[in-house]
C-alpha cells in the first residue's frame, strides 16, 4: 500500500517531489484498476498542491463533489451531472495541500446494492460497501487517501474486508455539505489510510486540530471489550481476530475488561434502522418520486418499505437515540476506549453482496468515534479488522488507542496470524 | 393576501379549479412583482398538482433546489447552475399537490447582505431577510405559501417585518436535503403564508404529521413571557405589539406569566455567531477559497474573521448549546408556549439591512418551534410581529398557541393597533 506518511516524509526530505508523488498514484491506477475497478472517474490533470498534505493523492466516493468531475451517485439518474463546486470536506482537503485524482464506486446512493468494485486481497471477495472503490483503491495501493461516508457501518465496513485503517469520526467533526444525504442524522465523512497514523495525520490536517495526531508510542490505554450480543454472534474469524487484539494489547501493556452495554444500547441498535429510512424517504423523495423504475433492488424495495414508516415511531426512535447517547458517559466511565469487531467476519465470497454492518450501526447512531485496525487476518489470508471506539468528541483518544492497538497486533504476530 | 385555505376551500367546494388557482398567483406576480422584486426566476409552466394542497402555488427561496430551475444562491458564483431534482421539501410540497412556480431572492448564501426585494407594506423598507423574496411574496398577494430558512433569524424577522405568518418548525422536522447549507447545526426550513392556520395546513401536508393541523378553536394556553434582556431593549413598536398581545390573550383567556430564563440561555445566545461562522468556514470553503472576491461586503467579511475561530472554541459553544437545549424542559414546566419578541420592531427604514435577529437566534441554536404572529402594526401601519416558541420538537402546541394569539389579537382590536 502507498503510506501516507511515508510519502510525507519523503516530500519532506525533498526525495520525492509533490508531483511525482502524485504521479505514483496515477501509475498504480493504470496498473491495478483494470482488475479493481475502483474508480469511475480520473482527473488526469490535477495538480500537486501546498501544505501538509502536499504529494497526497486522494480519491473520492462518488457521491462527493469534486469541481470539475461528475457526481454520478452510483446511479443512471445522475449521468452526465455536474456539481458547481468542491464539498466541504475536498476543500478542507485542497487547503491542506492534498489533491483530489478521482472519484470512486460507490453503491448507488451508498445503499446496499452491491457494485463491481473487487477486494484487492481476493477478487472473488467483495470490498465491502458502500464506501466500496475507496476502501479497494487504498488497498491495492493505488492512492494513500481516501474518503468514503458512513451511514450504517459503510467505513468500518470495507476498511476491515480490505485490510486497511478507516475512520469514522465524531458525527459531523467531519462537514457533509456537498456530499448526497441519505440519513442526515447518520452520514459520516471518513476516511481510508494505509494505517492508522496515516488516517490520524489525514484528518488532523483537514480540520486543524493538531491533538488528533497520536505520539509515535501512544500510552497503554484502559480498553472496555463489548461483544454486542444484541447484534448476534460473529464469525470464527472475527471472533479469533479480536481475541488476538485482547491478548496483543494486554501484552503490550494495555488492561482490558468486559463491558456490559445498558439495555438502551440495544433499545438504539434496533430503531437504526427506522431512523434512516424515515430520512431516506424524505432525503430521497425526488429521486423515488420521479425515478422509482431506476432505482436498484434493494434500495428502491427499502425506500417502498419506508414509505409507511408512521413519524411517531421516528420522534420515538429518536428519542432512544437521543437517551443511548445520554447514557455513553457511564460506558466510558472506567474505561478510555472500547474495542469491538468491525465485521462479522472476513469479507464474504461473493460479489452480490456488501456484506453487513450489524457492529457498526450503534455507533453511527451514537456518533461515536470508530477506527477499524488493520493487521489481523482470518486462517485465508484474508484481513479482518478490529474495531476501536472512543467516547464522541474524543477523536484523538479514539485514534490513539487504535494507534496502540495496531502497534500492539504488529509486535505480536505469530505464525498462523499473517499480517494480511 | 391570498389565503392558502381560502383557495383549498373554494378548490374543494368545485368552485375554483386547482390549475385557476395556480394562475391567480402566476396573474399577482405579474401585477406586482416588477415593484416588490421578490422573484428571481418563474416557472410559467408549472402545472396544478394533486393532493390537500392541489392548486396551492409555493414560491421557494433561491437556495433551495427545484428541478427544471436554476439554483443562484443570490450570488452570481451560481450563476446559470441547475440542479439536477428537488430539494426534498419541494417534493414533500409535490407530493401533497403543491405547484412551485418560482425562485425568490435570497441575499447572497442566506447571510445579511441585502438584496432589490421591497417590503410589501411599504417599498422604502427592507422586507428582512435573508428569506427575502418569500416574505414579500406572500405578503404581496402574490403566493399563498412560500419557502424561506432560518439560521438566524431569516424566517420569523421577515415574517414579522411584512406582516405575514411565519413558521420556524423544530430543528429538522423539515429536510435540508437540496437546500444550500450555512451551519448545519442552526439552518431550518420554514414556511410562510397569510396566517397561522395557513401555515400550519401546510406543514401538517408536508410532514403528514396531522396532529399539526390546529382545532378552529384552541384551548388557551399558559403563556411564558420572555423579554430575552441578553438581547438587549427592543423598539417601542415592538415592546408595545407585546404587550398588546398579552392583553389580547389574556382577555381570550389565557394566562401569561413573567418568566426568567436559565443564564446558560444568555451564554448559548452569545455563542451563536461561534458555531455559526465556524460551521460556515466550512459549508462555504470551496465558495471562499476560489471565489473571495466575488462574495458581498458583510458575508465575506465575516469569512475572513470565521478562519481564524479555534476549534476548541466551537465545541466548546456546542457543550453550552446542549446544556441549554437540556435546559428547556424546566423553561417549559408550568407554561405551554412562550410569547416573545419577534423582531426588534418594524422593518427598519432602508434597503441595505435587513434588520436584526438577536430575538430569534436563541431559539434556532435550542432548534425550538418559533411562529410569528401577524396581526399587530406600529403608528404608521407597519406591521410588527409577535413571537410563539413551543419545546423542542411539540411543533403542535406552538402552532396553537400561535393560532391562539392570531385570533385573540384579531377580536381584540381597537382604534390604534389596526390590522396591518
Amino acid at each position: 500500500m502507498l503510506s501516507l506518511l511515508d510519502i510525507l516524509r519523503r516530500v519532506d526530505s525533498g526525495a520525492l517531489a509533490p508531483a511525482d508523488a502524485v504521479r505514483l498514484s496515477y501509475d498504480a491506477i493504470d496498473a491495478r484498476d483494470g482488475e479493481i475497478q475502483a474508480f469511475v472517474e480520473l482527473d488526469r490533470g490535477a495538480a500537486a498542491g501546498r501544505g501538509p498534505l502536499a504529494g497526497v493523492a486522494v480519491a473520492v466516493k462518488d457521491i462527493i463533489d469534486v469541481e470539475g468531475l461528475p457526481t454520478r451517485m452510483g446511479s443512471p439518474i445522475y449521468d452526465g451531472w455536474r456539481p458547481r463546486g468542491d464539498a466541504a470536506a475536498v476543500s478542507l482537503l485542497r487547503r491542506a495541500g492534498a489533491t483530489p485524482v478521482g472519484k470512486t464506486e460507490t453503491t448507488p446512493f451508498a445503499y446496499l446494492d452491491p457494485v463491481a468494485t473487487r477486494n484487492p486481497r481476493n477478487p472473488a471477495h467483495t470490498p465491502g460497501g458502500s464506501s466500496s472503490g475507496s476502501a479497494a483503491a487504498v488497498a491495492a495501493g493505488m492512492v494513500p487517501l481516501a474518503l468514503g461516508t458512513q451511514t450504517g457501518g459503510s467505513v468500518i465496513r470495507p476498511a476491515s474486508y480490505c485490510g486497511v485503517a478507516g475512520v469514522k469520526p465524531s458525527y459531523r467533526l467531519l462537514p457533509t455539505t456537498g456530499v448526497k444525504g441519505f440519513s442526515w442524522t447518520l452520514d459520516t465523512v471518513g476516511l481510508f489510510g494505509a494505517g492508522v497514523a496515516d488516517v490520524a495525520l489525514a484528518l488532523a490536517s483537514m480540520t486543524g486540530r493538531d491533538e488528533l495526531q497520536p505520539p509515535d508510542e501512544p500510552a497503554a490505554p484502559r480498553f472496555g471489550l463489548v461483544l454486542q450480543d444484541f447484534a448476534g454472534a460473529p464469525e470464527p474469524a472475527a471472533a479469533a481476530a479480536l481475541e488476538e487484539a485482547v491478548r496483543a494489547v494486554e501484552r503490550a501493556g494495555a488492561s482490558v475488561v468486559p463491558l456490559a452495554l445498558p439495555p438502551i444500547f440495544g433499545e438504539a441498535f434496533r430503531l437504526h434502522g427506522t431512523i434512516q429510512d424515515f430520512e431516506a424517504r424524505q432525503a430521497l423523495a425526488w429521486e423515488y418520486d420521479r425515478h422509482r423504475d431506476a432505482l436498484p433492488p434493494l434500495l428502491g424495495g427499502a425506500l417502498d418499505a419506508a414509505q409507511t414508516i408512521p413519524a411517531a415511531a421516528y420522534d420515538s426512535a429518536r428519542g432512544v437515540a437521543r437517551r443511548a447517547r445520554g447514557a455513553m458517559r457511564d460506558v466510558f466511565g472506567n474505561v478510555d476506549a472500547l474495542l469491538a469487531y468491525a465485521a462479522p467476519g472476513a469479507a464474504p465470497e461473493t460479489l452480490r453482496s456488501t456484506g453487513d454492518s450489524r457492529f457498526n450501526r450503534l455507533w453511527t447512531l451514537l456518533g461515536a468515534p470508530c477506527v477499524s485496525v488493520p493487521g489481523l487476518s482470518d486462517g485465508r489470508g484474508l484481513p479482518v479488522g478490529v474495531q476501536v471506539i472512543g467516547p464522541f468528541g474524543a477523536d484523538e483518544t479514539a485514534l490513539r488507542a487504535a494507534l496502540f492497538v495496531e502497534r500492539a497486533i504488529g509486535r505480536s504476530l505469530r505464525p498462523g496470524t499473517a499480517p494480511s
